[in-house]
């Protein structure tokens, strides 16, 4: 191997700074081979130097302060794990870039913000720019799309992109329990942060979708434009009746090609039984792409982790080390075509309603009339019980709907006196 | 875009050569953009110019003979949609490679035979050589093994690369019909070749798991080291068995990593009905990863047909475009190691044996003795039916068990005299 090594540093030493250090080291011959030159971690940066991590950094040099790695004349790479859209993560990565370092970083919340800024400046500077650990960790999506789907002309990316959402979905079907019940135990267990916001509440996912828009579809980055919804809303009878009628309950990223506009939208789905994207195991993450030559393809693997995140990684450092750069969107970022964005008012589908219902003739009427009105029409509609002026439960399906329709429906059903809970809706999607 | 075009040459212009250059033509800003410079078909070689393909080659070369392709001064790459594993194909690609031009193939038989030598001469040359429509057509499994998972050391690779096949088993299992009634069907209606051979035999699913173990093992491809059973032995009975006991029957392609021996292995086998790999519909292909740091990894999509091959043959023009050149199987060809095959003599694994028994006492203890006899441990038998002195089936599951010693109980337990057909065998295997 005459070629001369690419000299590698590490920000952030947590489990995913320490797996990627240890893969790197313990399989330094075979990556070499891969790579076609060595991978050398030259120096590392973590708050506690003192720490066993199982890797020896005694080789390494240490810097107290992480943005000191973009300064050092000994690194050709920096690999970004310390997290965060803005402040330290942010300046060592435009730092790392301007002065000639190529950046990995499994950071999505700055690539999802700074992406664009970020790529032009590696494009400038003929460097590499890579975050295939950003999204859904060990699934290469974004080569694939990148790479394997180079060819095609994409129509829809559809993904389960947060493990979180995914593991407490999946408990709550299983055990019946409440939404805060099963997010305490997943706390308990360290499967769901003591802040839960950012995955809970579709904030990750959304990171993860505006990457993969502007990667599949050409198009500018824009992470305001996704319509986020989490799963706080949820409840164990949504959750049944979604199994009644022969689905499961994801929180799905969603972007597609809509009349020459993209929508972008992360929020709870009703997703057929039959579909692979409904049996997508708890902590595992997938995403399905449709594109014109290739079709449906569809991709599921371990969306988080240490080694299945620095799995990521190190794919990405072995690219930049045979000298495969490429941009991060497939395009120069300053060729993406301005996003056409279409409002979540504009989405067309059908959609499961539950509403609470003072049990009392002349209510279905009332409640039919209302959707008719509004021009929802309604597919098909299940009572579950009978007591005579007790609250009970009516399941609605309807046709596709536009969702401004939906929404005036709603909130004049919302308004009638024998309604007694705001309803509650689900969009359907079809897969 | 200032850089200079990829000229590139077709050889043979059937389905997927006529898909590759409509979409070649259709799209080609969009390719340019990916490709970082425009890509043109300048030369096309095929039996009839006359025929209409949908696409206008008035403005590229037409060779008669194909192997005067890589002669040409004006062309930079040529894609060899031939086929065939000798002849005019081997040829073209020797010649191309010889004179500096990149090669991008989808003729898996081609690099099963002499996949080492071409990448050699296409290393030796610092030529692209790229087969991603080989393999699973539009599934990007080359490269997600050879770049995403290029931090990973590979324990198994298992899929469903034989469309055909695919078909044909779920055929048979919708409708109970024969494997040759289903196959007379599947020619009528083009998804099963005049000569089927290749498909139901699993030679095919051979040249495709060839590659796949050279690629994921980093070991030298030897075809004639792969076991190979197809299709043709199954009944309707063992299908229906299959369902009754969890499973379905699909025909996999299994490259394992055995006590530093790899396995390489293709039959029909019974698949749990609750692993993604049994639900792979008719007309899909599907490959499952399981490595050191990314885990189990899945990939579903179409396996055939002109858009979805010439999907994956464009993502290797593009790349090749792109100066994105990497070895065949990820490290140099002269740099793998020899294969230390693993004969399926000393493949452990549970089966399913189906026994058709004349129903009289004693039968079970004797089939029982000779399992016992020869180490082969039953897990569970089921007997259905009853009927005094006629026929009757015998399903019998074993624990793991040492194929050499499950031979040698077929074998007697054949030559018993209750036994009135030549017993099934069908290997299960845990995904």
């Amino acid at each position: 191997m005459s070629q001369s090594p690419l000299r590698i540093a590490i920000a952030g030493l947590g489990t995913v700074g320490a797996s990627t250090a240890r893969i790197l080291k313990e399989q330094q011959p075979l990556l070499a081979a891969r790579a076609g030159r060595p991978l050398e971690v030259v120096a590392v940066s973590a708050r506690d130097q003192s720490r066993d991590r199982g890797v020896d950094f005694s080789d390494c040099a240490w810097e107290a302060d992480a943005t000191a790695l973009a300064a050092r004349d000994d690194v050709d790479l920096v690999v970004e794990l310390i997290g965060g859209s803005e402040g330290v993560a942010k300046t060592l990565c435009e730092n790392a870039l301007s002065s000639g370092k190529h950046v990995v970083t499994a950071n999505k919340a700055l690539i999802a913000h700074h992406g664009m800024a970020l790529a032009q400046t590696a494009e400038q500077n003929g460097l590499g720019l890579a975050c295939e650990a950003a999204v859904t960790a060990a699934i290469p999506i974004l080569q694939s799309i990148r790479q394997g789907l180079s060819g095609n002309v994409m129509q829809r990316v559809v993904g389960i992109m947060n493990g979180t959402c995914n593991y407490m979905l999946t408990q709550m079907e299983e055990t019946g329990g409440s939404f805060d019940a099963i997010l305490k135990d997943a706390q308990d267990l360290g499967f769901a942060e003591a802040d839960p916001s950012f995955d809970v509440d579709g904030i990750d996912t959304a990171h993860k979708l505006a990457i993969l828009t502007s990667l599949a579809f050409g198009t500018t980055l824009d992470f305001d434009a996704v319509h986020v919804e989490g799963i706080r809303g949820l409840t164990p009878l949504d959750i049944e009746y979604a199994a009644k009628l022969g689905y499961r309950i994801k929180l799905l990223g969603i972007a597609r090609r809509v009349n020459g506009c993209i929508e972008q939208r992360v929020h709870p789905c009703m997703v057929g039984l039959d579909q692979p994207m409904a049996r997508v195991p708890a902590e595992y993450n997938a995403v399905e792409t449709q594109s014109d030559a290739a079709g449906k393809m569809f991709f599921e693997g371990a969306g988080a982790g240490g080694d299945a995140t620095a799995s990521a990684v190190i794919s990405d450092i072995i690219d930049i080390a045979r000298g495969h750069v490429q941009p991060l969107f497939s395009i120069p970022a300053a060729s993406l075509s301005p996003l056409k964005s279409l409002s979540i008012n504009d989405h067309i589908g059908s959609v499961y309603i539950r509403l609470s219902v003072t049990d009392r003739p002349g209510v279905l009427t009332e409640v039919s009339r209302m959707f008719f009105e509004e021009n929802v029409s309604v597919k098909s509609c299940i009572q579950h019980g009978e007591a005579p002026d007790e609250v009970v439960q009516l399941a609605v399906i309807t046709h596709e709907t536009a969702e401004a329709s939906l929404t005036k429906a709603l909130t004049r059903i919302g308004e009638l006196e024998c309604i007694t809970e705001t309803p509650h809706m689900i969009r359907i999607e079809n897969l």
